[in-house]
C-alpha cells in the first residue's frame, strides 16, 4: 500500500457542511452553523463539557464561518501580515452538555465599526436549547503597525451577517 | 428571540458525513473516514500542528466510527460500566499539517482477540499524504472488575474493519 | 529498575509553590498567586499565546488556590456531590504573551453571596504588565438538587480574599 | 491600583523548582524530574485522565529540561531557525491517575546521535506508582533545509541525560 491516498480532496469537499457549516438568512440578515460533537478531549472529571471548551467551539466556528464566506484568514496573514485579534470575550453558560451530544454554533453579527466588531454566539443542544452564548470584541491588526481597517472584502461579509435592531 | 431554536436536530442530521465521517469498503474489509479541520487550537508557535492533537484527532475519529456503526460507548459505559481503555498507542509523524488544512482519519483493525484490538489509524492531508500513522492497542474492560471479553455486538463491528492478511 | 520509585511524595512536596502557588497578604485581604510558564500546547499558530489557554489558566488557578487553603473540591463532590458551576466568565485581553514566558494568575474575590460568589483573576507576565483579565461567576450547587448554600468552611476561606471598597 | 505589579519577576524566581523542575544524579547520568498537578482540562467524562494529556506533560517536561539545564529552544527557533522535530512517540499507559493528583515526570536518554536522540519519559503518581511510559523520537533540523547535526551546547547536555547500558 502507497502512502499516498489519491481521493481525499473530493471526500473531503463532500463533507463541506460538517466541516464549515452553512449559512441561512434569518430576519433580514445571515446567520452561521456550525455542527460539532462533544468529544471526550471536550468534558472533564466533572462528567460534562468542560467550561473553556466552548470558547474553542466559537472559534472552530469563526473560522468556518469566514471559509466557507470565502475569506482565507492565513492568505491574509502569510501574504499581508494582517489578522483578527480578540480584545475581550464574554461567555454565559446555560444548559451543560455531555459526552457525545450533538451541538450548533450560531453566528451573528452585533456590531460592526471600521476596525472592529462585535459577534454573537449562541451555542444550542442538538435538543433545541441553548448550552451557552458567547460574546466576542475583535479588532483587525496590521501584525506590526497595530489597529488597522478591516479590508473591504472582509468588511462586506461581516455586514451581512450584522443584525439592525 | 426564545431561548430554544426549533430545527437543530434535523439540521444536525444532515452535517451527518462531517460530523461521524463514512464508511468503505476497501480490499475485503472496512474503512471509516473522518474528515476534520486543522483548527488554531491544534496548532503551536511552530508554526504547524502539535504533535498531541493528532491523537485527539484519532480519539475523535475511534468515537465516530463507533457511534455510525451504531454502538454507543456512552450508554455502555452508563447502563453497565463498562468500556474501552487504551493501553498503548505508537505514532510516526510523516508530514506537517498547518492551520485550516482538510484532514481525514482512516481506521482500520490490524489485530482482533478475545478482550482486546489494535487500530491502524492513518491521517491523510487533504493532498493525498499521510501526516500521521496512529496504532492503538484497546482493550475492553468492566469498570470495576476488570479486564472483559468484548460484547458480540461490538466484537462484531470491529471484525468488519479487521484487515487479514 | 523497579516500576516504583520511593521519593516522589516529598520531593513533590517539596515544589508546594510552584504546584499550589501562594497567598499574600494585600491592602487589608488575601490573594492567591499561581506561577505557570507558557507551554507549546499554550500558543497557537499566530505565534502567541492562543486566547483560551487564559481560560484554562484561570482554572488552574482557583483548584490551587482551594487546595492551598485547605479545601478538597474532589472530596466535596465525591462525598457529598456538590461543587462549583460556572456561570458567567468575561477576560479581557491586553498584552499577548509568548512561548515560555512566565506569567502568575492573581486571585481576589469581588463579590461574595451565600451561595455564589465573583472572582477576579489577574494574569500578569513576569515583566509585570497584565496579559488578562478574568472575572468569574461562580455559584455552589448539589449535583442532584440544584443551588446551595456554600458550606461555612468554603465560604470563611473565600471571605478572606475577598476585597471591601 | 496600578496595571503593573512591580514583583512578579522575583517571585517567579522563587518557583523555580515547581516551573522547571529540578536535575538529579542517578546511576551515572543526570535525570530530570517535572512536577505538575491533574487538573480538570487534564481529564475526561471517563473520570480519569485523558490519555492525550500525558503527551502533553511529556512536551512539558522536556522544555522544562532544556530551560533548567541552559538551552534556550525559542532563542534558537527565533534567531537560527532551527529547532527540535519529533518524528516518533510511543506510550504504555500503566495506571490510571485522577483529578489533583500530583505526578513527576522523569526525562532521561536512551539514545543520542549526531542529530537525533531517543529520550525515555516515566510519568510517575506521588504514591511511586508509574501512570505512564513515554519514548519520543526526536530530531534537531534548520527549518528550511532539514535534518542537521546538533548544536555541541545542545549535544553536551543531552549527553548527561545519556543511560549507557
Amino acid at each position: 500500500m502507497t502512502e499516498t491516498h489519491p481521493s481525499f480532496a473530493s471526500w473531503l469537499s463532500s463533507c463541506q457542511t460538517g466541516l464549515d457549516g452553512e449559512i441561512f438568512r434569518h430576519d433580514g440578515h445571515s446567520e452561521h452553523h456550525y455542527p460539532l460533537v462533544i468529544q471526550y478531549e471536550d468534558t472533564d472529571a466533572g462528567g460534562i463539557t468542560y467550561h473553556a471548551s466552548y470558547i474553542n467551539f466559537a472559534e472552530r466556528a469563526r473560522s468556518a464561518w469566514l471559509r466557507l464566506a470565502g475569506f482565507s484568514l492565513s492568505d491574509w496573514l502569510s501574504e499581508r501580515n494582517q489578522g483578527f485579534i480578540i480584545h475581550k470575550l464574554e461567555a454565559e453558560y446555560k444548559t451543560p452538555s455531555t459526552l457525545h451530544d450533538r451541538m450548533a454554533v450560531c453566528t451573528s453579527v452585533d456590531v460592526l465599526k471600521r476596525a472592529s466588531c462585535v459577534l454573537r454566539q449562541n451555542i444550542y443542544h442538538e435538543n433545541g436549547h441553548i448550552s451557552a452564548r458567547v460574546i466576542v470584541h475583535g479588532a483587525w491588526v496590521d501584525v506590526t503597525s497595530g489597529p488597522k481597517a478591516f479590508p473591504p472584502q472582509l468588511s462586506e461579509i461581516i455586514a451581512l451577517f450584522h443584525q439592525d435592531q
